[in-house]
């Protein structure tokens, strides 16, 4: 279906506003009253723009407060409703949405509020314009759709339909069933908007947190499938007021909109997609780092080997268990110190994952690696991660594990043979934590989750010393690759709110520990006084808390008896490491750890 | 009353929130947990600093769900509690915040929770130790006060009492009346928060957006009337849960929260202050210029004249009708550009205005003027803005006109001679509008309240094309003087977020707009589909909507059908200048026409 989005979802300039919606790939838009009368374009000029762009325009809103008014204020929303089919005429539209009334003088009357829609629909025809009558949630005697759709009925008015809005409809917890009774061609227009479930006022809900379908809790596609079923053949159109996209830059807020809507019309039935190949592990972590030596001591503490060396780039990976960590110091990257720049997800068809992410608009990044490279699908990710769809050692399939020469020559020999994996040794990764830009989160949740496969569990807020983080799981259908979304309390710059991290697992944390301090790696200092609490409200075995207290290890245990032991180092440029244990079945990440955590690393 | 605040209301470390509370005056604070245990100092270490920064640990806060459990489960409680009386001993602090249960273990039984606080108190003896149990608005089975307290009575445990807390007494809509059946010995502790009045969640609402005492919308004062009443002697303690503050500097949060404690006592009548001389009007605003030329050449285009010039310093006095304007091109200005830095405010008693702000811990500033000046009462306002209190040529009082020497000579004598008072002259001060730093909006509405006297207004949004604007007015009891405090919507960097503006009013919006115009100076451009809105919605006399079209005149009118007509110059450094003229009682600030005017000046 056509794809659009209401100016008033977009940041900037009116200008800005519909470059953005072009670029992204949108078809259409919807002018919103305030961003034309604050625009320097003449309509005129604004048609030629949209035309120049490939966008037709294909609503203009809204008129307010016009039907069930006492005849003399009528009258008057009348002259003003002739003056906006000129500035249509002017912008090459036809359909003007008018919302129901909440003003005070509104009268409770169906049949005037009828009899009025039908002589301004009159009015609207004799220009060749039509009339979109839309229910806000918060309408003074209007208010829901299917009240809004007797009147319209009544009214029986050729250029008299309505405007079904998603968030307007499911807010108020209205049944979209109904959508069904109305014949197709009388829907007029299809707003869409998803919004967080939210226990508040509806009009602050509205204009403050809508989001866009797929990044809150409405059932959106649901709405959409009863319209199309019902006939609606117009446009999907987008309609967001939220505080953050206000602020956020309006290209990628478009690239964010209009994916919500190809997702959208995937779960709606509407149109396929190819087949999501969720990751089922990380087959690489890579790190960045121009001066390599703090990060290859770190891991080389961390019980990693040099296992192979890149044939094409300067590129060395290093291996322990399953985990394993490229470290590029190679020229390009970023300034910052080390940081986190690729993941390689283990997925079950790379080539369709890679093909699925590029129709939902994940930038396709060109080959990086050599000339004699194994071709390898990669996109990019909202915050700028480079996603490598990998299928490492799986026959059939490319192995980015062939670009790497074997490098065992490069660790001391004795080394290896010693004990292949001593006690505490790390086994994978557990998690991988990526700070997001301000402004994208939600964006952030729905790539992952529409692009990837991944399901985003419940955020929480972590209390860091100067202000909450905001943090989110996604995980693989079986539970790994396990990736954390955190959100850092404010736009203030600065590396340590932009920390990433890599969690690796281990089978005997205190063994680990022990051996990453023995090889000179420093951990993070736990205050005493934490692990006095520990005590006040768990028994341990003895001996396990001073373990714990002199090494620094952190504790949490989840209602069925699930526990998580972890630990950090100290963070290199942007990135840290972590070590975890989890034993009988716990899926948190130590949430509860997280502000003592968070206040030891910003000392 | 002594004062306290709950660490958990500061940002930063432990250390870094004990040394704000200090300095900023407070006699105790209540030690939150996590605090404590995300610190690397020992509690004896704690204990000691609060000490040496003549603090009292007034609270240890809290103890959660370990009333009316499952007999197990308690006696685990109770282990917990015994480990937290030993921290409590350490830190030198005898009562212990028990909050109602939240636990889906926890069992509704008065009798049985009666029965385990009041082994808990006991326990809580033999340390020296007593409970303070208070009632969560969310609590499981017990979640108001008089509930609370039943189950104390019914206890009947010496070391038994409640802890009243403002939020969530009042968010539920509690009658805070009972608290006088409360005998005063056996209410513990008193915590105090504010809260805006918001249709969401409590729990939401508790945990994101409380505030300090008169920020909020809940009648704080009567709750402590009502306890002091009923012989509440412990302190007056902040417990604020807020997302802001949470990121904001804590020196100046402290001296925020104990100005809302000192203003709090004054409203529940515990404690005087020198009575509020809420300013009439404003007597000169000050804009510091190091090049004072783009400044005054708008100034004389606006028709500003060089009445004076001061006897001892770098400052000039422009004038025009009663608007009176300094431009001080002195050293020690801002470096960007010209800014509003002071403001002059008419005062009936300026003396005892500067003892009132004194007293609520404005900083008071030295003398800025030359030796021979005449003493001025100047406080600096949370944004840097210092505020001078004139009795401008009042006999009896100092007047600040005497510094300066007439400077008639320095303009042209013909120009003066000419017309004294032309049509569209400018004739006064309308409003000065200042952005306020990021996370202090709420600090700096509660400072203009209780130290100066002027009455908020509700706050209204007003959308930018890069986010939303926070926008209130504050005005004296008659009016006058109106000062309006804008957040902008990011704490991004750039002028443009931080411009502050004089508004100047005139009789004939038109006549004022053609005569700067003629002066030279350019008016902001506003677009035309504005004018085509303006016709749609009203009708004007002939040729007047031609007139605001060509000279950029916006115009918005109330359901009174009072009038405003506004239009702006450039702006200069972080000032502009708007001309605005109200007719029929409006006192509004054209809300309606912000996104069109912002819009403009961000092109």
């Amino acid at each position: 279906m056509r794809k659009s989005i209401a100016t008033v979802s977009l940041s900037g300039s009116l200008t800005e506003k519909l470059t953005a919606a072009a670029r992204a790939g949108f078809d259409g838009v919807e002018i919103f009253e305030n961003d034309l009368l604050a625009s320097p374009l003449s309509p005129e000029e604004i048609r030629a723009r949209c035309a120049d762009l490939g966008l037709t325009i294909d609503l203009y809103q809204p008129l307010r407060d016009v039907e069930a008014m006492p005849e003399e204020e009528f009258v008057r929303g009348l002259r003003r409703a002739e003056r906006k089919f000129d500035v249509m005429r002017r912008l090459g539209t036809h359909t003007l949405l008018v919302c129901s009334n909440v003003s005070p003088h509104a009268v409770d009357d169906d049949a005037l509020a009828a009899e009025q829609l039908s002589r301004l629909a009159g009015l609207a025809q004799e220009s060749g314009m039509r009339i979109a009558y839309e229910a806000l949630a918060w309408g003074r005697h209007v208010s829901t759709y299917d009240h809004a759709w007797r009147i319209v009925e009544r009214a029986a008015h050729p250029a008299l339909g309505v405007c079904l809005d998603s968030f307007h409809i499911l807010s108020r917890g209205s049944d979209p069933k109904g959508t069904a009774d109305i014949p197709g061609e009388k829907i007029f227009f299809l707003q869409l908007a998803d919004a967080p479930l939210m226990a508040m006022d509806v009009l602050q809900w509205s204009r403050h947190y809508r989001c866009f379908p797929g990044q809150g809790g409405l059932d959106v596609p649901s709405l959409v499938r009863h319209a199309v079923n019902a006939g609606y053949r117009g446009p999907l159109s987008l309609e967001v007021f939220n505080d953050v996209f206000r602020q956020a830059d309006a290209g990628s807020t478009a690239v964010d909109a209009l994916r919500s809507l190809i997702a959208l019309e995937e779960s709606a039935d509407i149109s396929p997609l190819p087949a999501p190949a969720a990751p089922t592990g990380v087959a690489f972590a890579e790190i960045a780092a121009v001066d390599p030596l703090p990060v290859t001591t770190l891991l080389a503490a961390l019980g990693f080997r040099r296992t192979g060396r890149h044939t094409g780039e300067p590129v060395d990976l290093w291996a322990q268990g399953d985990a394993r960590i490229l470290v590029n110091h190679g020229t390009g990257t970023r300034g910052d110190g080390p940081s986190l720049t690729a993941i390689g997800l283990e997925t079950p068809d790379p080539h369709s994952a890679a093909r699925r992410a590029e129709s939902l608009l994940a930038p396709v990044l060109p080959r990086r690696r050599g000339g004699d490279d194994v071709p390898l699908d990669a996109v990019a990710a909202p915050d700028g991660t480079e996603l490598f769809f990998c299928a490492t050692r799986r026959p059939g399939h490319p192995d980015w594990t062939a670009d790497f020469m074997a490098a065992a020559d490069l660790t001391a020999a004795s080394d290896e043979r010693r004990d292949p994996s001593p006690a505490g040794s790390l086994t994978g990764v557990d998690h991988l934590a990526l700070t997001q830009p301000w402004h994208h989160f939600d964006e952030a949740v729905l790539f992952h989750r529409a692009v990837l496969g991944l399901r985003p569990h419940e955020s929480v807020d972590l209390a860091d010393p100067y202000g909450l983080f905001r943090s989110r799981a996604m995980t693989g259908a079986r539970g790994t690759p396990r990736l954390v979304l955190n959100l850092a309390p404010g736009p203030a710059p600065g590396t340590r709110t932009r920390a990433q991290h890599i969690a690796l697992t281990t089978d005997d944390i205190t063994a680990a520990a022990r051996r990453v301090r023995a090889a000179g790696a420093e951990l993070l200092k736990i205050p005493a006084n934490y692990y006095d609490d520990l005590d006040a409200r768990y028994e341990f075995a003895p001996g396990t808390l001073d373990a714990y207290r002199e090494l620094g290890i952190l504790y949490d245990r989840d209602e069925h008896g699930g526990e998580f032991h972890h630990c950090y180092t100290a963070t290199v440029g942007r990135v840290f490491f972590e070590i975890v244990q989890r034993t009988g079945g716990y899926r948190g990440y130590g949430a509860a750890n997280a502000p003592v955590r968070l206040a030891a690393q910003r000392r």
